[in-house]
């Protein structure tokens, strides 16, 4: 078994993360297959929606501490090492985000530091209504400080200050609340949510959600002027497009619309 | 009857949309007259306070498609139509923002796409608890870039993202909750609900109300030293107001201010 | 009694503001009191978390409105009085921002305009659940402008404005809900939650729980591609302590960390 399983049905893709005995621990392995495949994914435009999971336990449990403990044998104590780690664990995440599909994770077990960045980082976030979310590293003193950059972008700051400095998990439903999360549902249920929702996005017009994608986290951190100038450039764009045509008429015409996409 | 109705009640002014038959849609024609509704308004100081509502079934079913489809009929596919009805819609939801008087949305039926733009941009929104929010013009293959650059400034990034990409609607429960608008209220009481927030902001200073407003979206750009050393001004700026000096001695004398105004 | 009351246990500094006649008002007296602490607990690196509560009614009313009145009796108007006083409330709130330990806001009766705007800027914060949270100072003629940037920086921006524009007071539970603060508590309880929640950030390590508050901060107010290659490197940093290798080695042997710190 491969330590990052691909299967495609139709025009979705679901990534399992397979080292349950690690709890799917982002090790240099995991990290590699996960950005080869987002890279992959990249270029292939008949996929329409990313949905990433874990096998086992977990979702996914964070760094691989032992090989950050093997890390530190090096001559520089690590240093080396933990830089070209966290760079590469941070390209990773930010593929997620650069990805023109969007990215669902559906969560389950326990979802921990490095592990609950990758939920924070996915566009969409569905759950068992028993995972636990923390970004705990507080608590072997390793401050959870790459994880809470997307936490903090996701969830209100007073409680992003608590996990991150107590340590403490959340449940799914307070995860809901505030934000982490869309929502928690039964894990009997769980898949289907996570096959639902990535149904749904993967039925719009391909070429609509990925100009859609970019512009959502282009426009979120600009001015609110620039932001207005730079989405209504890309609405221009996206009104000639053909199929947009074709939707709108379709729509007027109360019909489904004929999309060549 | 105009496309736009307004009608004041003391300091008050209650602009209607009224397109009924075609939900209100944002049509060339209701872009002017909002646009030149606001240019008036922002020459009426004796006016406090601004409603905003929909006659009919909807608040504001978003861009007249019908007109965006007649404008693609021009030699160069529409480019130059949608270049400036896009330009035209981001300058009126800017002149919201730009309004001295804070502005309530009071929305009911279904507010979407360029209407829940209209929501979001509003400083404040009360709704029917039976209204459905959306920006769904994905479905029709017409992300709505626009739209989401409010959205996204109102809402967790998750739920935006969602709404965007699936195209569905949410309760205005689920819209208060997430803080779209500030609460949802039975159908029989929304309009009271509106008055009677408009007449409380209505009820203040109204330079201080014009002075923070402003501030307020100004301050929310900045970083946090810039922010305050821009506050502290406006603080001292306010101070010196003479009605100040006579709001603060009526607080501690317990008597009602004597207020120029 | 001084205004401003220290008591230390361990690791964690009690502040009590002391001035139960003015319901804890921000004075010139309070102002420096509370610099003059938050400069000294910079120093002192052995308390690791610090309790912020008010005596008697109410944890805060703001600022001092007979002083501020005085103000105005100068030549200029009160004019360089202002400034002088908003200049020195920002600059002890930006101590409280500043200050390497997480500081713990332990709320009961009232918190209101610049006290309210302490709840917004401690990084927790804890409340009684009979307390009632304010940005009031519009029913006087004095817009909260530079409570605002505290407040719009923690809550949804219809909830912020509502409160800003109405001078309206909200309930403990709604500030939880908002994410003012982080939770509510029976009014029995309140002193020992925020003392479980000092105490549990306390137990961590120093170095990191201080290495992260600042990255916390720093990194929120930049665009995601400079917070990851700012905070991957605060990683590193926080990876090559020798307490920080302890604490890995200590939570895979299934042990007690022996921290140095």
């Amino acid at each position: 078994m491969a330590i990052l399983e691909r299967s495609d049905t139709g025009a979705i893709a679901q990534l399992t993360m397979n080292a349950p005995e690690r709890l799917n621990a982002l090790s240099d392995e995991m990290l590699a297959a996960l950005q080869s495949e987002f890279d992959t994914l990249k270029t292939q435009p008949h996929i329409r929606a990313v949905i990433l999971s874990g096998a086992g336990k977990a979702f996914c449990a964070g760094h691989d501490l032992k090989q950050m403990i093997q890390g530190r044998q090096a001559e520089d104590g690590g240093k080396a090492y933990f830089k070209d780690l966290f760079d590469r664990c941070t390209q990773m995440m930010l593929a997620i985000r650069a990805l023109p599909q969007p990215v669902i994770a559906q969560v389950h077990g326990i979802a921990t530091a490095a592990g609950c960045q990758l939920v924070a980082t996915c566009d969409l976030a569905v759950a068992d209504e028993d995972t636990r979310f923390g970004v705990n590293g507080v608590n072997i003193g390793l401050f959870c400080s790459t994880p809470m950059v997307a936490l903090s972008r996701n969830i209100p700051r007073k409680h992003a200050f608590e996990m991150l400095t107590t340590g403490q998990f959340i449940s799914a439903d307070e995860a809901a609340r505030a934000g982490l999360i869309n929502r928690a549902v039964p894990g009997n249920r769980l898949a289907g949510e996570a096959r639902d929702l990535a149904e749904t996005v993967a039925g719009k017009l391909g070429a609509a959600v990925r100009i859609g994608k970019r512009a959502f986290y282009d426009q979120i951190e600009m001015p609110l002027d620039q932001a207005y100038a730079h989405t209504g450039a890309v609405m221009v764009e996206n009104m000639l497009h053909r199929d947009t045509a074709e939707g709108i008429a379709a729509f007027i015409e109360k019909r489904p619309p004929d999309w060549q996409q």
